[in-house]
Order: structure tokens, then C-alpha cells, then sequence
């Protein structure tokens, strides 16, 4: 089963290059629409991997064995992941306004004030027809955004990359996100409220469930909306929940494709596809683990900062447990005075794994060292 | 009246150095508070040599001359006027995280839920209880941020280097902050609600109300928590007006101290130091201009994006007066298949005064060209 | 006479995009080569407006009235051109290895060993056999960069870049390159020895003898080998001059395209392509400034770095005359201990014309402030 | 055995504030003088943490049992050491010019050109003669570029910036710099000519004997001219070593502080200082290893880059020893059209160690992947 694949060309650079994006198309049954897409950060590359792993897992596949249809991205933001400052590969920021390329996308529920209304005219609808017309409502605003983009005084950069890349996902029921960590990291992902059943579906040791937002990151912007509906369905006692997932995948290191995280990513995404029935006929390459996922909150994530500038020696590997109080780095602070290179230790603030480390020793003060979750 | 002249260092680097504010402190009689800074963006250079005059002309008054005491802090963000790329100054965003220098500012008015309550229970004293009493709560709660600071988790550099900053001006009440564009500007000044009068003190030609907040700026943080009070009060029934003011002054381009926004800036903040009567018993060396102040409303900025990329030969000059379906520039497009280069033309979608205009007119899409207000 | 139209992709990049030059040929009569590139460095982007009006006045020629080609290529770095930090364009650096892109192009004359020799055996030949042998050998040379881009190790990217773009020019007779400062600067041209005649077909006020290299640059580059050969025969006793030119224009301000200067770069352009009689029956749009050309040589060039860190108040204009000792500009120092700024004055070394300015007023130590020639 | 620290400042920033270098000395005897200093280039931070272990070392030591003295200056570049891009340090190469900080030292041996009249003259006299001299002249020669840094033209940054270090070592005997890859690198020394034997007391696995020079380095900069006198003395006959090394140890990985390469570092330059007599009296920690060094030398180095842009899938570790033809790295390439990511197997040039890996797996086309030697 070959997949459709096009070319969408969604920035001209000064010099009249042009960047696109590549979407590869598995369509079969008439089951739930996949999304799926990697890089959006410059350094996270990981997901390519991961891509190209499961497009060889696909390909082989008989239509009647795929039951709905997968949209694959890979190398997602071309600008970010080209963007390079000697060696390191440094797109996490859009060069032109310091904006995260993860903080940038169009989420429909900070424009909607009558949700409640809304939910009160469908109380008594079945799940599906809430469901195309909350749909028709999201996409009718959505398109609104094209006539700022076309505009005269059109628009930010960040504004026309996220309508390109929000109009491939509008529609669709499962969104995955390949990231990494820009440092050391553990295998982990973030999923959303009532979703903790599927996160177990894709075999990685921890979970961290999002009960605080940054704020329009890609996963937020595409469930929010729904989960914003679901809470005031069961404001007016209708217990209700959409089949609509979103998902951060977090792959190990930063500017790597390290070859567990990768097995651990394909492995994933393949038992999730087969549970949630979308391929069908077809038998995991092999059994993912069913240990215990750790699953923890935004709210618990404790992120180390340098009180001074020095160097860094982590006390800690990626992965321990950590207790209140027990050393979680050295600093050796050198000075521009007359004595000598001093050194401190710092403990950790509350119970926790370390699961992400700076790849970067030296620091300045409030320069990020590791967290805990 | 010598100045007193201190230094706090603020950052240490990771190799063992500090960066530091230099304070001049004119201490007079028992009037208010100004305190005064520049450079917050890297690139925003002029505030410097406007501080350089104006200590010029205040170290030959006598202390009776003096009611009250200024602040002055130039060059205030050292990370950032000494971040390079190539020549250019581009010290608008930290380095470790992207964000906006002058958006990382702490605002009490977010962290309070009470504010109806306070003003209740204040309602009948007299304004200058309300200020100490009010002051006192936004003093306490900024003091809980030095904790966090210390913590073993520290915080990141935008939060030392808040606190740091704000410490020194929480208790003002006249603030102002000398910026620039980082392209090519007019001189104008941004005002907040009710400070209409104060703002033609200035002398400038414009002025933009911030009636839109982007959000935690400098001279927001400062004010907001008092509007929000101002407020609570009218809602209560009680006009009310604080003597309480934040100024940012735009005094033309980026990298450069243009000579005569140079003099426009003296001149502004003389006058305004002297209407004040904070200054006593001097005139101002050269009138200043009682023309007409052209006032409008961030609401009415009007920003340009480049449409595709390409190269901008703009078709306005800084300053001119357009109309919607004026051509503001051409953009001329280059294109890597087998025709010939494109040219389109770029119209004002409504009138305006053509305020900021980007320096660099070769543009990527979505790449910002200039603005109207 | 429309041009021949094509694209040659010169850099994939890690995420699959592709970057290419375009370039544009005018085919007429046996005459010589002309080849003319523009946006060697980022930030120069004038030249891409001299070549849009130069196709603009080339298009409408009959066939006879062009004796010999033209090979335009604008917009000839895109990595370059589309490089950006904050607004600026940066693209004046390779980011991979700090190599200035304007030096790093293949020197024949550095490779040969024998030139001496190859001179004494084609003594008594006449010049187009002894042109035709010689570019052979250059030629044969030059193919073998292309085995080492294709090894496993290949080469780095400048390596890359370089065989493309020298690829298009090796045969050429005559080579322009457009250029600007990345400062605000005069129009000037750099010629080579023996060719002051030429120089003064483009009209500008200025030029610049290279008695002095930096290296590699790709003017250099071109014209080097045969000005080497041209001593080999003048030590054998022959005066000898190749029909072979090479000419690096500099239009005025970096991330700008001047009107004026656009339009000088566009007359010189044409006066030099019908007094080259490549170009004929043509009558120029306005004749040329027959005014005398200032002529000044690489070694005469006195470049100012401010010896302290500052804030910089030029004292001279761009085209001032200055001589010996007189103040040139004066540094606003700020510290970071207890005392007022100090200002210091710098002056002149040596009499000369002030041909560039910094665009950033803020230097550290050792920063460029300005250059006479 | 407490050293003399004292603090050099280097640099005065734009904003006032100043960096500086911190030397530690250690004075004992009448012997050698050793210098040694970490971190020139930004992200090679493993030196601080070695000089921090031998700072720990030393200054137990009783005066006696120091013969000669030790000048050591950790964070030797505060500019590059501090330099960031998101998390990433990128100081490799100086901001303003793209100049690599380890190629602008000053090189006695480029100004020099009676080498041979001088060696002549001294032919006859005894080696300690003749090494005065020839530093004498060496430091005259060097007080030269004082005038210039001084003039009004000043210098630039490169130029202030290495007078002030190689100030400190011009009269060493031993010079010994700490760096590592800014990659993942195995642990080994650069070496010159005729000091194969001392190259051996660091105890490493590999050193690079420096046959082909880049130009400019530290090191060379230093032993250059010594190295050219040996060779006169040779032509003439004279066979004669000098006393006098540099060194470059790289240790590691860039951006970290590797616990192993760090006890390799101390443990080597322990070695080194006993075995010089430098340190007396004193056992080594634990015995340095014996086993045979692998000599190779910078003509037999191989350095891959990457073909095309895509993905690297490295095939050998860090210390393998690899044979022509062997599969070094796999490429994944995507494309922006309508077919498949593509792959490629790239194959090892010649027989090697790959002592050298990208810390980045993401390349465009000429981006640097491994290297061997």
C-alpha cells in the first residue's frame, strides 16, 4: 500500500527558495484520521526515525488491513530544523521574534465565549452529530485565519507555518507529535485529561498528565477545544468524552535518533495503531512491555535552575530517584577576584526522577541544569 | 550635587564574571520618587546618551533645587547590549529561552484575586493611606520572589534579573524607560488610561495609549496593579486618580543615537522634571514645541508582514501620512524555476501615520516591513 | 531577447528542502563573457535591485544588438541571504565554520608551481592561443574538486558552494560582483592592477586598488591566476595583458537598496557593457559623470576599532575629508564602579576620505567604529 | 603552598561592565616555567574541572617542592565561555569577525626573516645563549603590536584579546592548552616535532603529531619559531632541541566535564610535572598507563562530510578501528517531492581510528558527520 504523497510549500525565503512540507497519505477504511509528525523543534529530530521506521511498517500493509487513514509529517518545520549556530542545531525559537515553535498555534477555545451555550443546544444529541457540528464550528473560525494570511498586512511568520500546519490536523481523531528534549531525557510522554487508559497503549515508562499549560503548543491547541466542551457537558450533567486524543511523544536526547528511543517510538505507535484498530491483521514485531507506567503532572515537574554561574557536575544520572535534600549537582564557581574556585552543592527541592539533564555543563546564574518529575 | 553611584552586580557568567548596574541616585528634598533607565533591548542604545546629558545638567543644581530624588539607570541590561551577531546588536530576546526582554516582568496585579475587597475595605481613607497601604501588599508578595530565587531550585535568569530591576523602582512614582525600535523610528511615547496630561509634558509629536497589552513590559508591570485599583474604586463609586505614572519614551532608530531624538529626549524629560517640580529654580535651556500631540491607541497600530519573501523597496517615508489603498511598498520577488522575477505592490488596508519602518528590506515570508498608527 | 532561464540546486538541507541558484542567460554574438552575481554576503542585497533593473533594460534588446553573453545570478547565496538574527541579516558567515563566504573560493595561482615555466614555452605564442591553453589548464585543475565532493568524505559545505558558483564564471572574461557594506558605506569599486582604464567606465566616485589581498575572495579568485601569469611574462620580458577583468562593486548600505546607489550601480553596469561593445546600439539613459575618480589602494585603507567599550557619537560624515588629527568620533564610557561615565575623543591616523560607518553606535573593545581610504 | 591570583581585565563590554582573565601562580625553584590554561574555545569546558583537581593538588605542596613556577588561567576566553545559542554554547568563533578563536595568535616566525643570519651568528654559541637571544628578540618584536592596540586605529577585538594571553606565556617553557571536540571525542594530545618522547608522560591513547598546521594556533603560535631556529641550526649543521614544548590535550566531549576524561587529564599533566622535576617529592595517585600510544599525525587525518542533507545513522562507535570500505555512517534523506525518503550507506576513505563523532545528527549537505585518524 503505497502512500499518497504530496509536496505543501509554506514559506519563500528572500532569496525566492522555497520550504515545504512533505505529507505522506495512508488512506484504507473509513475509520479515525491519524496525525502524526515529527521536528518541530529544530533539534528534536528523533521522530524522523521514527517516521521512517513506520512508513516501512506501513508500506507492505494490504488496504483492507488499515482502517481509517494516517497522515505522516516528517521534518515538520523546516526552518527550525535547518537553523544552525556553529554545529548545534538551534531551532527551538523562531529567529525573527524569540517565539517557541511549540508556543505558537491557533487554539479555538480562547476564542469562543458561548460554550456553554452550545453544550446546552446539544445536550441531548448523540455523541456523533456533536461532533461534526463542533467540528464545523472550530473549522469555520479556523478559516478565518486565511483571510488575515492574505490580507495586505498579512502576518507573522509563525502565523502562516501554523495555519499550514493545523490545516493537515483539524479533522483528525488521534494527533501525535514526535518531540525530543533539547538535552539528555528519558523516553516519556504528555497526555491530557482522561486519556490515561490510551497513554498506556504506547509502552514508555513514564506519563506526565498536562494539568498546567504553557499555553498553544500543538497538542493543547488541537484537544483543548474539546476537553473545554467535555467540562461543561459535565457542568450540565452529561458525562461525555470524545474520541479525540493528543499526544507529545519525548524521545531521548536532543539533535540524536538514539536507536532505543527510536524502537521505543516505532514500537509505540504500532500497538497503538493496532489497539486502536486503525491497522489491522498485523502482529507487534514484539510484545511491549507491560510494566507499570509511571504517570505524574505537569504540577509535580520541578525544574533546576544555577543560582550562580560555574560549572556544572551532575551527582545524578538520568533516570534515579531522587529524595528531598540529596545532592543533585556540584558547582564550581570560578571568580575574577583573588581566591580561589569555590564549590557548592545543591539538593533537590522534593522527591522525583531525574528525567532531563542539560547537555550543557556551564552555566550562567539561572541557566537550566536538570528537572525532576 | 554629586550623584550617589552604585553598583549591583546582577548576573554572574559561567566563567567566573559579573555583570552589574551602575545607580545614580539625586537625592533632594522629600518630594517623589523618578526613576529613570535605559537599554532595556539590546539594540536600544539612544537612553544611554539622553542619561549622559541629563546627568550632565543635573549635577551643577543645588540640593534645595532637588525636590524629591531620581533614579538613573543606563545601559541597564548589560546580557543584552553586549549580545552580537555579526555587527548587529540583536539583544531583544535571552538567549537561553527566546523570551522578549521587556515581556519577563512581574505583575502584581495578576497574582492578587482581592482587589475589590481592598478597595471596599479602603474606600473611605484618604488616597495617600490607600497608596502606603497598597504599596505595602505589593511589597510583601514581591519579597516571596527573592525566596524562590534562593530556593535550591532557583529560577531562571529573566527572574534574578526582574527582581533585580524592579527592586530598584517598586516604590516610584514617576517611571519612565528610554527605548528605541530596533529599525528606524519617529520619537513618540507610549501612556497609559488617564495619564493624557502628563504625557504632552514630554514634547514629543505622538503618542500610542496602551489600551492592548502585550503582557508583563516593563512599564506595565509598574502601573498595572494601581489602574486595577483605580478601577475597583470607580466600580465602588470613587474617582480616583494615583499619582502614579509609567513612561515609555521610542526615540527613533535602532543602534544609533540619533542626534536630534537625543535632544528631543533631554528636552522631554527636563520639562516633565520641571512641570513636575521635582527640578526647582531652572528653565528649560531651549522652550519646548506646544504643538498639537498626535494621540492614538495600540489598538490602532497597524503592523505590515511581507506576504511572500522577497525584497521591500518601500514606496513611504518615515513619518508620512497614508490612506487605506495607498501603495506602502513593492516587493520584489525572486523565484529558483525558469521565469522572470515578480514584482507586487503592498497597500495601507486603513490610514495612518507611518511610525516604524524595518531596516532590513530583504524579507522572508510573514517578515515584518513596517507599521502605521 | 529573452533570457535562457535555469535553476542549478546547490544545497539540500537536513530536512530535504533544496537551495538553488537561478541564473539567467543573454546569448548574442560570439563576443566575450560577462558574468554578474549579486548577495555574495547576507546582508548585501542591493545588487539583487541593480540586476532587476538591468534585466529590465536587457529583455527588450534584439539579438544582434548583444555580441557575446551575460550570466546573471541574483540572490547567489540563499543560505546567506536568508540567514537572520532577530531582524538582522547575519548571512556574512558560514555558521558551520565562521568562514567569511567572500573568502573561500579556489585560487589556481596557489596550486601551480610551474607558471615560470608554462610562461617561457608559450613566450613567442600569441595571446588568444596563450589565453586558450592556460584556461584549459585552469579548467582541468578545477574539475578535479568535483572527485573530492563526490569521495564518501566529500567536503565541507563552502567547498560545495564554491564549485558551483565558479563553475558558472572559469570561462568568463569579464566578472562583477555587487556587493555593499553591511554598515553604511560609499559606492566604490576594488579593481586590480592594470585595469585603473576600466575601473572608470562604471562611473563612481571611488576605487580601490587591491595592492593587497585578503584571500580567496572570488574576485581574487578569478583574476589572480592570469595577473600571475602577466608578471611570468614581464620577468621574461614581455608586457602582456589579458582581456580579462574582475570587479567587486560596493553599493552603498548593508540590508538596504539605496535608490541612488541602485541607480549608479545600474548605469555603471550599462556604460561598461557598451563600451565593452558587448552591448550595442544602445544610447545610455543618461550619460555617465565624467567627474575624476578617486583612486586608492587596499594598503591605504585605515580601519578604527574603538580601543574601549562604549557608546560611539560620530564626529565625521560618510564622504568627510579628514586629515591627520582631527576627531573622528568620541566614546561615551559607562562603568561599573562609583564614578560618572567618561568620554574620551579618538582621531585620525592619517588624512583620508571616511568611505564607512559602523551601523551599531555600541562597542565593545576592539569593535569596527569607521575606515578612511 | 597558596598561589598568587590576580585578575586581568581583557575586555570592557559596550555596557560598561568588564571581563577578565584570573591567573593562579605557583612560584617555587629556579626551574622551567609552566603554563596552562582551559576553555579558549567556549564549549570545551573539561579543562576548568582539571585545573580544578590540580589547583587541589598543588597547593598542599611545601615550596621546596616546587622547581620552577606554574601560571594557570581556567576560563581562559570569558567572551566564547559565556557565548550562548538557546542552551548551546557556540563559542567557537569570535562574534564580529567569525574568526576562530584558536586561530589569531600572533606568530613570530611569519615576521621573521633572517632566521638563517641569526642562527649563523649564534652557531658557536651554547644553547641557554642562544635561547636569551632569541626571546629577546621574540619580545621586542611582540611589545610592537602594545603600540598598535594603543594607536587611535586601535585593533580589533582577536588582536586586544591575544596580547593580553600570550602576554603570559611568551617566556614559558612548557605551554600546555586544554581543549576537547566540540562533538563526542575520544581523549588525545596534538604534539610537534622531535617531542614524540615527552608527548608519552601524559599517559593518553593517541596523540597528532602537527605536520600540516592550520595557522594561528595557540600552541603553534607558541612553539613555531622555535621548531623554524631548530631547523636553521640544522641546515647549518647543528643538530639542537631546545627545551621548550607545547601541548594541546583534548579531552572528551564538548560542553561536559566527563568524570574519565577529567582523571586522564589530571593524572597526565601530574605525570608530566614530575617527570619534568617541575613537582619533586611527590607519587603519582595511581600509576599512569604504559601501554604504547598510537602515534598518527594531521596529514593522515580523514574528516566526513555529510553528501547530501538528511539523517545520520552513525555504524561505528567512538574508538573503533575502521578499514576502507567499511560502512561508517547511514544517510536518511527526505525529499520535498513525491517519492519515498531514500537511504545511503557512506564507506571509510582509508584504514582509521574514528576518534571524533557530531554531536549533531542532523546535516545538511558539507555538514561535518566523524573523523578519523
Amino acid at each position: 500500500m503505497q502512500p499518497n504523497i504530496t509536496s505543501i510549500p509554506i514559506l519563500q525565503l528572500a532569496s525566492g527558495d522555497v520550504l515545504s512540507l512533505q505529507v505522506y497519505r495512508f488512506q484504507g477504511g473509513t475509520g479515525p484520521k491519524v496525525y502524526l509528525q515529527a521536528n518541530l523543534h529544530g533539534a528534536e529530530i528523533v521522530g524522523n526515525a521514527v517516521i521512517h521506521q513506520l512508513l516501512k511498517w506501513l508500506t507492505p500493509l494490504e488496504p483492507h488491513q488499515l482502517n481509517g487513514e494516517i497522515w505522516i509529517v516528517p521534518a515538520c518545520n523546516p526552518l527550525a530544523t535547518n537553523q544552525r549556530s556553529h554545529y548545534f542545531s538551534t531551532g527551538r525559537f523562531n529567529p525573527y521574534d524569540g517565539k517557541d515553535w511549540n508556543r505558537i498555534f491557533w487554539d479555538y477555545e480562547k476564542e469562543t465565549e458561548d460554550l456553554l451555550d452550545f453544550a446546552r443546544s446539544h445536550l441531548h444529541l448523540d455523541a456523533e452529530t456533536v461532533q461534526r457540528h463542533y467540528r464545523a464550528r472550530i473549522q469555520t473560525q479556523f478559516d478565518r485565519l486565511r483571510d488575515k494570511l492574505r490580507s495586505p498586512a498579512s502576518a507573522p511568520l509563525s502565523e502562516h507555518y501554523r495555519f499550514h500546519l493545523q490545516s493537515l490536523c483539524l479533522d483528525a481523531n488521534y494527533l501525535i507529535d514526535l518531540h525530543s528534549t533539547s538535552n539528555q531525557g528519558l523516553d516519556y510522554l504528555y497526555y491530557f485529561s482522561g486519556r490515561e487508559d490510551s497513554a498506556k497503549l504506547f509502552g514508555l515508562d513514564s506519563g506526565i498528565l498536562l494539568d498546567r499549560y504553557d499555553g498553544d503548543a500543538f497538542d493543547e491547541a488541537f484537544i483543548k477545544p474539546w476537553l473545554a466542551l467535555e467540562r461543561c457537558f459535565a457542568q450540565l450533567g452529561r458525562e461525555f468524552r470524545f474520541d479525540l486524543e493528543a499526544w507529545t511523544l519525548e524521545l531521548g536526547a536532543g539533535m540524536q535518533m538514539n536507536p532505543i528511543s527510536v524502537h521505543r517510538g516505532v514500537l509505540g505507535l504500532q500497538n497503538y495503531l493496532i489497539q486502536k484498530k486503525i491497522v489491522q491483521g498485523v502482529v507487534l514485531p514484539q510484545p511491549i512491555s507491560k510494566q507499570q507506567m509511571y504517570l505524574t503532572r505537569t504540577s509535580q515537574v520541578k525544574k533546576y535552575y544555577s543560582p550562580y554561574g560555574g560549572m556544572v557536575y551532575p551527582k545524578v544520572a538520568l533516570g534515579t530517584s531522587v529524595q528531598q535534600g540529596q545532592v543533585l549537582y556540584q558547582l564550581l564557581i570560578f571568580n575574577k577576584q583573588s581566591y580561589c574556585p569555590t564549590q557548592i552543592e545543591v539538593v533537590a527541592e522534593r522527591d522525583g526522577i531525574v528525567y532531563d539533564l542539560a547537555s550543557n555543563q556551564a552555566v550562567n546564574t539561572g541557566e537550566y541544569v536538570l528537572a525532576t518529575f
